[in-house]
């Protein structure tokens, strides 16, 4: 049985996405139509009752939450090698950077995106003030980790967090201090938009913002 | 080379100790003083540039991320089984339910006990009012799979996602709708609350709200 991917363009199915082609896993996508609130729509809750995308549905069950879904197919296909082994003395520091993400930093965008919601309508724009300067200590914080140990986030090693680092750092694309303004982190997202498979996500979820430039591209 | 727990009373660090007390595994406490702003001074961000407890010197490690400290520590000591194994059908739904604490439930509560964050001190009284509801929700939500599939978050079977949606219930104890209201959250609960490693918890920690009563801990 297929997987199916619930998704909205760019939205954080993009990452589940991006490691399904990378992993050429087989699968089926089904568009949920933000922008009319499809993912609150009594058939989608069922699936999902969070109300985001993505739901992967996996082996028949709807599955949430796109950095377990990250985890869970790269640990499923170890050929691909974009998780270390659980017995792998870089796993501890794998899932410390899936969760740092998850816990510390995609948060905050749901700030930027919905700033609304901590205080009402009338203060979205205080709220988005208070918040960019939050999301920049992170790539302060993210910018360091790569000078320290780069060019990924452990070091040599691509891995599934890689590919969820990317996503978020193309969150900030239109903030006050967008995440490529880090040196570091812009050399890391100019390689991981040079991936093959990171314009034919592009093309699929058809997206065009924040891609590498053309020259760079055949560089 | 024994671990060392960074920990302040009650705090994220709380389900790390706890965790270790339920493996048995030896380990020594480093007390953070938040109450002085410890977590902000030079030495510990250092081990943690983030700022925030917990921290696990594991191997002489720095690590962080409590939720995946968790997993580190659950799947390094698979005879107390407190996560499922990574060939086990039921590690996705594990995996979904730690991401989804650490991404969607645990981020809430950091705006219930720093409401200054999203828009200023003057407007904390409105974050906290905002957000009150959105945590009661995230409860209607887990109330409703511990009464579809309980008493833990996999059914019967007790793993690390348990101990940690247990403390992140024990955060609402002071809200207008602490978690307990919810009937299957109660009795999960007292369920959890009633583990002998429980009490020594709260021994080492020095804590007493959100107890068991006595002749509930005897029955």
């Amino acid at each position: 049985m297929e997987p199916v991917l619930y998704y909205s363009p760019g939205a954080a199915s993009l990452v589940v996405h991006w490691l399904l082609l990378e992993l050429g896993a087989p699968h089926r996508l089904h568009l949920v139509d933000t922008s009319t609130g499809a993912q609150k729509a009594p058939d989608y809750l069922a699936l999902n009752p969070n109300g985001v995308v993505p739901t992967l549905v996996l082996d028949g069950v709807p599955r949430f939450e796109a950095a377990a879904l990250l985890m869970t197919l790269a640990d499923r296909d170890p050929q691909h090698r974009f998780a270390p082994a659980i017995d792998d003395p870089q796993r501890a520091e794998y899932q410390q950077w899936m969760f740092h993400l998850a816990n510390a930093v995609q948060p905050l965008f749901r700030q930027w995106w919905y700033p609304n919601e901590p205080a009402g309508e009338a203060l979205a724009e205080t709220v988005r003030a208070n918040v960019a300067p939050r999301i920049e200590a992170c790539w302060e914080r993210l910018d360091a980790q790569l000078a320290k140990q780069g060019p990924y986030l452990l070091g040599d090693r691509l891995t599934a967090a890689d590919f969820y680092l990317a996503m978020l750092m193309r969150w900030s694309r239109g903030m006050p201090r967008p995440a490529t303004q880090w040196p570091h982190l812009a050399a890391f997202a100019q390689m991981m938009r040079a991936r093959p498979m990171f314009a034919e996500l592009y093309a699929r979820e058809g997206l065009t913002e924040w891609a590498n430039a053309p020259a760079a591209q055949t560089a």
